[in-house]
This record gives C-alpha cells, sequence and structure tokens, in this order.
C-alpha cells in the first residue's frame, strides 16, 4: 500500500500547495481520496494514471476538498473511459455533479455509481473487496464530514511448503490453508491446520481523518493503524482558532495518535498564513517522534 | 488595453496547457473572460491580484470554460472580499454555483450579481462604463455560447492648447470639449469645437470569440477589431472533425480575420492531439500574416 499527497493547503491554494487530495494505490487499485481543484493537473504532473482509479471518497463539501471532481469526471469521459466509476460521498454531492453534467449536453461514456454516506455521520464498510476494503467514519467537523480507513488485507497464513509436502496436500489447497481451513486427507486423517501454516503478515491500515477538530470520538477505528493521515491547519499558538474553526493543531494530531496507540502520522491541511511547514512536524514529534509533515508530491509505502 | 492568456488548451488539461481562461486589463480594471479549472491558480503564478477582478465573463457551459469558477468565488470570499462581483453567464449557471454555495454551509461575504445571457444568443452591451465597454455576441457551438467584445473608448477629441487659450476657454471646460461639444463665450460668440480640437484616438477593441465553428454569422460585430481570439482547435488536415465538433481550424480562424477586417489574430483553445503548437501558426499566416499562436503567461497589449 501507498500513499501519495496531490494536495495539503487547506481553504485556498498558496505558496505552491494545491488544495486536499491523495491517492491510496492498493494491490494495484488506485483511489483518490478528496479532490480539489486542479487534482486531474496533479495526476498528469505525479504520473498517476487518471484512468486506474476505481473509487473515489469525497470527505465533505467545502470547496478545498471537492471542487476538482467534475473536471476529473469530465476528463474520465473525454478519454473514453467506459469502466465503472464508484464515488462514496455526502448527500447533496450528486445533485451538484448532476446538474454539472445536464449542463454540457453530453452523456458519460461510463457510469457514475454514487454511494452517499449519511449526513448524520456513519461508521460503515463502503468498499469490501477480497484484498481490500474501506471504511467510513465521522469526524468532527462544522459541515457533515466523513474520515476514511483502507484495510489491505493480509494474505492469511503463511504456508509453511516441506510440511505441506510431507502431509501430502496438494498446491490447489493452498489458498484454504491460508484462511485458516484444516485439510482431510483421503485416508480420513485430519491435518490441523496450524501443522502446515504460520501466523501470516497482519493487514495494513492507513486513515485519512479528513477536516476535524480534536476529538476522540473515532480514536477507536484508528486504534493501532499503520499510518494515518490527521489535519494540522494550525499550530499549537493558534489552539483557539484551531478550535472555533473545527480544526486542529499539529500537537493535537499527535495527541491523537497517542491516543489511538497508531504507528506512524502524517499531517497536512495547513493554512495558507504558514508558508513554510518544518515547525509543523517539529511541534508534533515533542508528543509523537514517528510524525511526518506531508510535502506535495509525497509518496509513502506503508 | 493588454490581454493575458491563463489557459488556451481545450477539453482536458494536457502538455501543461490549462483550460480557457484570459485577463483582460482595461484602464485599472480586470475582465476574466472564462475560468477553467485551475484558473485561480494560475493567477497566482502569473502575479495577477484576485482582488482586482471587477467583471466575469462565462462563454458557455462546457466545463473547461468554466470548472474554476467556483474555486474562485470562494476563494475570494476567504480572501475577505466585499465589492461586488459581477458574472456574465449562461442561464444555468446561477443554479449551479448557488447549489455549491448552499452545500458549504457559509455565507460569502460579499455580493455575486449574476447577469445572465439568453440561450437564444443575442448581441447586447453588458457593461457600459465611461472608459470602456463589454458586449456579448452568440456564436455557432454545440450547446448555447458568447463571445465577448471589450471597447476600451477613447478619451475623445484631442484638445490643442493653444487654440483654447486663444479663445480663452478654461480649462474646466475642456472635458466637455473632448466629448465633442461646442464653446459659448461669454460675449455670446460661439467656438466651434473643430476650431480647438482635433480628431483623437480611435476606441480599442478586442473580441474572444469562445467556441465555434467556423460562421460568419458574427463577423459584423467585430469588423474592424484591433485584436481577436479565434478559437484553432484543429488544424486544417481536421477540417471535417472540426465542423462535425462544432469548432474551427487555425486556418478558418484566419479566413474569419480575413472577412472581418481585423487587425490582429491570437490562436488558441489547442486540441490535445497536438503537443506543438506552432503549426497553427504558419498555417493561419498563409490567409492572415498578422497572426500569434498564443501560449500560456502570454501578455499582448493592444
Amino acid at each position: 500500500m501507498k500513499v501519495t499527497i496531490l494536495g495539503n493547503n487547506s481553504a485556498i491554494p498558496a505558496h505552491g500547495r494545491n488544495p486536499s487530495a491523495q491517492i491510496v494505490e492498493v494491490k494495484d487499485h488506485l483511489l483518490l481520496l478528496d479532490c480539489g481543484e486542479g487534482t486531474q493537473m496533479q495526476f498528469i504532473k505525479y504520473g498517476i494514471k487518471r484512468s486506474k482509479i476505481q473509487h473515489i471518497c469525497i470527505s465533505h463539501l467545502h470547496g478545498d476538498h471537492y471542487f476538482g471532481l467534475i473536471g476529473l469526471i469530465n476528463s474520465l469521459g473525454l478519454l473514453g473511459r467506459t469502466d465503472p466509476l464508484h464515488i462514496y460521498c455526502p448527500e447533496k454531492l450528486p445533485a451538484i455533479i448532476q446538474l454539472q453534467l445536464d449542463a454540457c449536453g453530453s452523456m458519460m461514456p461510463y457510469e457514475i455509481i454514487f454511494h452517499t454516506i449519511s449526513d448524520e455521520g456513519e461508521y460503515k464498510l463502503i468498499v469490501d473487496t477480497p484484498s481490500y476494503s474501506i471504511s467510513c467514519f465521522p469526524v468532527d467537523h462544522r459541515i457533515p464530514t466523513h474520515g476514511f480507513l483502507v484495510r489491505e488485507k493480509s494474505s492469511g497464513r503463511k504456508i509453511v511448503p516441506e510440511a505441506c509436502r510431507e502431509y501430502q496436500i496438494p498446491q490447489s489447497y493452498y489458498y484454504r490453508l491460508k484462511q485458516g481451513e484444516d485439510y482431510l486427507r483421503k485416508d480420513g486423517t485430519l491435518v490441523q491446520n496450524d501443522w502446515v501454516t504460520e501466523v501470516g503478515k497482519p493487514d495494513k491500515v492507513y486513515a485519512y481523518c479528513a477536516d476535524t477538530r480534536y476529538t476522540e470520538s473515532f480514536a477507536e477505528y484508528i486504534l493501532g493503524a499503520d499510518m494515518v493521515y490527521h489535519e494540522s491547519t494550525y499550530l499549537d499558538a493558534e489552539n483557539d482558532l484551531a478550535n472555533m474553526r473545527y480544526h486542529s493543531t499539529a500537537k493535537q494530531a499527535a495527541q491523537l495518535a497517542v491516543v489511538a496507540e497508531i504507528k506512524q502520522l502524517l499531517l497536512g491541511h495547513y493554512s495558507s498564513r504558514y508558508k513554510n511547514i518544518e515547525e509543523f512536524e517539529t511541534e508534533a514529534k515533542t508528543l509523537f517522534v514517528n510524525t511526518r509533515a506531508t510535502f506535495e508530491g509525497m509518496s509513502i509505502e506503508l
């Protein structure tokens, strides 16, 4: 699993920083988390194939998180996409997109399938495939907003080939062994799963917490995550402002990282008042060492 | 009057070229003609002050001509604009913008005043100030589309100071002389305007023809214009395609320049199939020598 930051500024583009958008690459699929204005240009700039996008998740309807979506949808059509596109989003987004599609007077050559997330706030599984899943969880912002959790599923238990050969288990059965099943030999004897497998790699979990003020209300959903992107619009000196505007500081992001016992913290969604972002990392590291302040174009492997 | 090209690619951004947008600077006012995605970033890149925009004209509702408008509107609000913003646009645009403003749940600190142009197509004066005016005129595209004509008004007749002094005309009357009025002296004698003034500079006229296939239907409106931006999505080899898609070739743009007896032709709105644009200028020049293929960031004085 790999995360690439396409935009990490808040509200307005400034200092060469674009509004929010990031790509999660998981098992050769591309997921787009938020889509601020100019995201499709960022795809070109960083060599990401627009055509490979499977799912788009929109956290909320502040413009810096979705104004680039209609342009991307339109371009995918002009580029001849035929695969359906799944969009997970707030309730009001489909009407906004549809109105603009109607106005241009042309049909998209592919189907857009909207999956709306309740404005009331909900934790639910929105995508589930054999190799990964996506869930959404409510955060605390001025308008209905959700974060997203991407889970790369482990390939299951690890095969011990010598043991399997000893019990004469055919390779065609390895997939079921990985899922934890036992094996019944032709002679009626049962080979217990743990005689021929070992504990495999755990799932990998990435969480994108979108825009939120400090709250521990969603800590349970991101508990123990391998990597978490938590907004840090402000530094600690602007703590009151952050709270008033339903945003967080770098220090608060780090505080949540501690509470949720995550492994690595990414910072972003910087206010335009900060030209340099080094201090965000410094501040967060006083509480949580494994922190990185993201910059545009940055790719991080999980 | 000065025109700056912020974007000149058609349909999708490609080869580092952005979708349509251009700034006309006239008498210290900024007019924005079309506003493709990323226009607000182009403002920053080329050092144009967003806050100085007076009027925005949107030619039609294909996304490459207006998807950047909502982002610009939103940013102007966040930057604290209080001056009203006038937008001249197709009938369906106000609802599209309003829906997105409603979704974000915040009020703009300034008034947005929409002036819609009939989808039936109309030639009319849409802005009139003492120093410049803007008119719209219908062109021939797949959906309702208008071009715009910006007229920088001359300062009127030219004062001949010696003659004015001879007739003892006070300087406070010069403004009326420039408008062509005569002067009645206290002794009752009339000083005819042309005794004390000469012919002044003519108006300067710039026309933006938006997206259109070849038609001479609007030639009368741009007749004799100092500078005209006419789309050239394709080269002559794709003449049939251009016609089918309601676009023009570089050669057709030049043909119209000849018919409308304009002084200078600008080309743009290139299809993404062309990485290099030199040939557009070469092709047009075979018919109309005073042609320039625009590039992004180019500023041209009239």
